[in-house]
């Protein structure tokens, strides 16, 4: 008899990867340049400099190298929670009585709750090797921000964090976890930044926005030298960073002979999926093989499925370079009910290039009730609570394992699992009482202004 | 030279134990039995038929197997969790500058939070072998309940859970946990019991207690054939049950040519302790080491530390058996501000005996204050937000290793750290915000009445 698949496969720490795998270096068609606003110019590192790490730059705008050597530094500290598990979902397969095998790599075990750590500890490293003294960033839901104060802590560097009003005062614990790890954190709008205050005078009760928060942040880091702002999602570097997810993932399936036919993601600023899917496009892009890769959006911010390919601002208020990605409009503001992590307006420009050239084959948009439902039936089988954005890939996992079903075929699913759903638990609370309702922008609201 | 120990190790699969480790079977001199408050009779397996599954009411007297097997589907649901990884604590080690090698063996990345999920596995495995519709059990700051609800789901059990009304206010979101995994969970002193409504009676305004939510659990199950009652430390089950942690560290750590010098674990009921040390013990019992082993208690329930050896009731209703264990009393009522899962008036009845013959070296009690420190160096060292209870075990291991610092002695400790704090923000709050507060009992309070 064949020798079952394990529930769950950790490699070991050797098998930890050595490089990050950049999507870029295999495309011969390059993504379009960022446009620097003022100057109509594609964006060069000297543009970047005041803003972010010399290094973390460089990262921005590398387009050439396959591989980028991971630093030692930043080995030792992924050792502390990676590798992450590749788990086969026996108990969902047999719940759903499919035929598929479906795999998920779990990211969920470490203290910010999901693969937000991934990317916040080279940030960090890099901030310490060029003797920085500290970062600065933003963060809506919190996760972002938590991630980066346990890598702050760890290379002994300042944090100062930007939070979204309304969730500085909705999530207290985030706040607590965050400060546990010695990190300051303001509400924004504050009185600390011109931005803030700026903000603050037009609309004095605003629960403030991500596009404040950023502001607010890059502010502060450009005006002291030592200094550096740092974003989690949607850039370059960030998924660079994050293709630790897929090139572990598929280690541990070689291990196991297998390879997936379908490769599901959710899909907010793009930096999970885009770690996920790395080495696997690198595989398409050498015609080494042709695994059929989904983005699972929600339908309240369906950047992908309904927005626009062009070029945009990364931010409300526009002060970011211009960078050509699918985008709902940059004044498009998405219904409060929803996943915080995928409520951004646009979309990697990384992620949607891969789009538009059809190496990412599908999009698709899922409505939270429904989203939910698939959340629940993974919580009851596999044990896991799931982040409420890691749901939308289960979600479209399951619509795909019930075709299988439909169809007889064995096909061998393979999905990310990005987080934990413990910080959530007040949209689990809307679902379990059956008050929780769907939201679907109108053609007017997405239109670009 | 020589190969350094991964930061952490896992298992593989097989390597789950299969058998459980009965440190009865060992002991020569066995734990005084429990006593019928009736007649005044040894407890024999018939009178706890009514409220406990058949199989567990025999394993909670057995006293002559060193070993019980695991049934096959028990260690299948363990497959989702376990083997749960042993860890280097490189990074403590470095921050406090001692020669001492630190482990500690991680139970907390299941959704239960905790080591819980060992025992309740197993119970609801065994009810459902017997044909049993449900089970009822209490549960006060939500793990216990949160574990069974998602063992009892697995195995298609219903669920019925009293958590004491104050927390059940307090902690929304584990009542949201509870019920995202189909369990009921009522707030207790409730309607739906004579015992509940005999409290509610005289005081209606009661924020109740793990007594009170004892006795509606056990009221509800010995009223219908088709239930059985649940309880997650304290009895030797549960001890038996959480055995695992043991015996994987020392499989663990076997791998790694090591053995403890020093084992730590935080002690409240019992359960983690009991299940961390059961191997050493039988090595000990066979003469073939003596590591030196300590529990830790909070200073506001020390019952080792403090405690009286002698027969006392589990419940404040004097509704169970009577014990032999370490008490203050079942009337004693810890002060509220503290780690929940360790506010038990007594401890459990086989590491009672266990103190009492000196094979648990040491007891110490810690202030919560202490506690909290320790519990910070561990987060921002080791990454992990810990558990209020695991971080008692921390501070005595923080406290062994700086004594190794000062002697120059190179000892290998290991702990256990029972779960994460994910759920316990306020308690964190409190400390970053510098007003948390230490209590402890005077004599005359844990005087037995």
């Amino acid at each position: 008899m064949a020798k079952q698949d394990p529930y769950r496969i950790y490699l070991t720490e050797e098998q930890i990867p050595k490089q990050w795998l950049n999507i870029r270096g295999f495309m011969k068609d390059k993504p379009d340049p960022m446009i620097h606003p003022g100057t109509g110019k594609p964006i060069v590192k000297e543009d970047l400099l005041p803003i972010f790490c010399d290094e973390l730059a460089a990262q921005e705008l590398d387009e050439d190298n396959k591989y980028v050597d991971i630093p030692d530094e930043v080995r030792e500290f992924y050792k502390l929670y990676r590798p992450s598990p590749l788990c086969r979902a026996y108990n969902l397969e047999k719940a759903l009585g499919t035929p598929a095998k479906i795999y998920y790599k779990f990211e969920g075990n470490n203290t910010s709750g999901s693969h937000k750590l991934n990317a916040a500890v080279p940030m960090a490293y890099y901030a310490k090797e060029q003797g920085l003294k500290g970062l600065t960033t933003e963060t809506g839901a919190g996760q972002w921000g938590t991630a980066l104060s346990i890598a702050c802590k760890y290379y002994g560097l300042d944090l100062c964090v930007y939070m979204v009003s309304g969730s500085f005062k909705q999530k207290p614990y985030r706040k607590a976890v965050i400060e546990t790890y010695g990190a300051k954190i303001i509400a924004s709008p504050s009185n600390t930044t011109n931005a803030g205050r700026a903000v603050l005078a037009e609309h004095p009760d605003t629960s403030g926005s991500l596009g404040c928060a950023i502001s607010e942040a890059v502010e502060v880091a450009v005006q002291d030298p030592s200094l550096r702002y740092v974003l989690g999602s949607v850039m370059n570097q960030v998924l660079l960073h994050q293709s630790v997810i897929g090139i572990e993932s598929k280690t541990a399936m070689e291990q196991l002979n297998a390879y997936p036919d379908i490769i599901i993601g959710c899909a907010g600023g793009g930096s999970n999926l885009g770690g996920l899917i790395a080495p696997f496009v690198a595989d398409k892009l050498e015609g080494k093989a042709n695994p059929y890769i989904i983005a699972v959006e929600p339908a309240s911010c369906p950047s992908l499925t309904r927005g626009t390919y062009a070029y945009d601002f990364g931010d409300i208020a526009k002060i970011t370079p211009l960078v050509k990605m699918y985008t709902l409009g940059c004044e498009f503001l998405p219904s409060p009910n929803h996943a915080g992590g995928l409520r951004y307006h646009g979309m990697s420009p990384l992620v949607s290039k891969l789009y538009h050239d059809k190496l990412i084959d599908k999009a698709i948009s899922a409505e939270q009730t429904k989203v939910f439902e698939a959340a629940k039936l993974f919580a009851q089988s596999e044990t896991i609570l799931p982040a409420p954005e890691s749901s939308h890939a289960i979600y479209a996992a399951v619509q795909e394992a019930l075709k299988c079903k439909e169809s007889g075929e064995a096909k061998t699913i393979l999905f990310g699992l990005t987080g934990t759903g413990y910080f959530d638990m007040t949209a689990y609370m809307d679902f379990n009482a059956g008050t929780m309702g769907d939201y679907i922008p109108t053609d007017e609201e997405i239109k670009i202004k």
